[in-house]
């Protein structure tokens, strides 16, 4: 449901490993979709979601975050008894357990957060191996189904990405802070440079470049994720800019070993990771 | 002066263009000077600044900005007369008219900020094609000489540079936004992992470390062009919280569109520059 960089990746990924037959898309643009048919990236494809997921073992939402409660809505009439929902969204949380309540009897609902993608989006970035190596979070309820569980832990597996099962509101404190916090920043980065010369990004070198790379990230998706985490992201706002006022504190009263210590307090942990 | 990634890059691609005869280092750690001579960046080293540049037609500082004027003070003696000075500093403004002040009579300082190095530091990372399609924005002020300066910009174009001339303190302006600005968010978004919970940053993906990449510069070089860049970096400081206010209001009144509508500005801007 939805075929865009990551569903079409996960169609790409299933296909390459074997593990599905058939692939029927989704989608609000035809333009879209017969691409994804005429790419082999879906064998065929429907407009309207209940006729889209009409008989299938397994359907992926994977359009943006905003859309999963209506287009769930919208589906529901034709999935199939024994078949099972999950989706790529990076919010979970309330979201999991509303989506688990739209499901009929006999359909079980596994929220699922690969964590690949990046800024890139739409059909032609699509690639088989977007999830291989990826870390790909299961954020089941107390409500859910066992087997439906270890299925979307098996598939995700076998498209390559390693599993991590969580509770989906942790996941969305964690993801506030290391991910829908930083697209902000990015955005408002770029924002000021608008408020005070466009023309002043010309003068950028690679650190500007990399800083708001994930500004070019689609503000539709990032608007859905932004309002779904509004609490957690308020929340890890405020820590961020008291950091961000103590560095300003330490340039503004000349406190330079303040100063320092607060860039190598940062150096220190980012060092730590790859890359 | 400083055998750091600039230093040693600058030797080494001089060099490899065959625009000088003899090399000699100045730096603080013997360590680093000896792996200097010993892989050929430079042909001899010394410990004292007037001793290093005895004799040179050209002397380039590349020591932390905050040094600047103490090598500088320690050199003077050892300048040659018609000796030329410049620098690879990321701050220019009054520091330029500062150091300019301080030569003997005979050597002129021309103010340089080549745009590489990036998140990298440390003579092992140096590269002779470290400025190859580099921006270097040259910085004369009226009292420059106008042969010094233009050696200073055939220095920086017979290395790959892209030379622009740049009054000192539109510079500052310019690159307190676009990349000072930049690293002191960067900083504090890694500190804001640290406050909540370092382990956390394990979560993240190619979002948070693009965005936090600058966060591994150098405390010390950041810490002193923060405070040399005090006055533009407030005021781009305040123009970034006003942004990001803007952003966290939306998203604190469910202001779909309005939320929308920034991240739109910010793609649009983005999607502008190369990468």
């Amino acid at each position: 449901m939805g075929v865009g960089l990551l569903g079409a990746s996960v169609a790409l990924a299933m296909r390459e490993k074997g593990i599905c037959e058939k692939i029927a898309g989704y989608g609000r643009t035809e333009k879209n979709l017969k691409r994804a048919k005429e790419t082999g990236i879906v064998d065929l494809y429907f407009m309207e979601p209940a006729a889209a997921v009409g008989g299938s073992d397994l359907v992926v939402l994977c359009t943006p975050a905003g859309l999963f409660t209506e287009v769930t809505g919208s589906m529901k009439s034709g999935l199939t008894k024994g078949s099972i929902v999950t989706d790529v969204g990076s919010v979970k949380g309330s979201l999991v357990s509303e989506l688990e309540t739209l499901m009929p009897d006999g359909v079980h609902f596994i929220g699922s957060h690969p964590i690949a993608g990046g800024d890139k989006s739409g059909i032609d970035e699509a690639r088989k191996d977007l999830f291989s190596g990826a870390r790909c979070v299961v954020t089941p309820t107390p409500k859910s189904d066992g087997d439906a569980l270890k299925a979307i832990c098996a598939l995700w597996r076998s498209v390559g990405g390693r599993v991590e099962v969580m509770d989906p509101f942790l996941h969305d404190e964690i993801f506030a802070l290391v991910s829908h916090l930083p697209h902000l920043v990015a955005y408002a980065l770029v924002n000021t440079v608008c408020s005070i010369d466009p023309e002043r990004i010309g003068y950028s070198g690679g650190g500007f470049r990399d800083t708001t790379r994930i500004a070019m990230s689609s503000p539709e998706l990032w608007r859905d994720i932004s309002m779904f985490n509004r609490d957690n992201l308020l929340k890890v706002l405020e820590i961020f800019r008291d950091n961000l006022g103590r560095i300003e504190r330490c340039v503004k009263e000349n406190d330079r070993e303040g100063l320092e210590k607060e860039y190598a307090r940062a150096q220190q942990l980012r060092l730590g990771m790859k890359q």
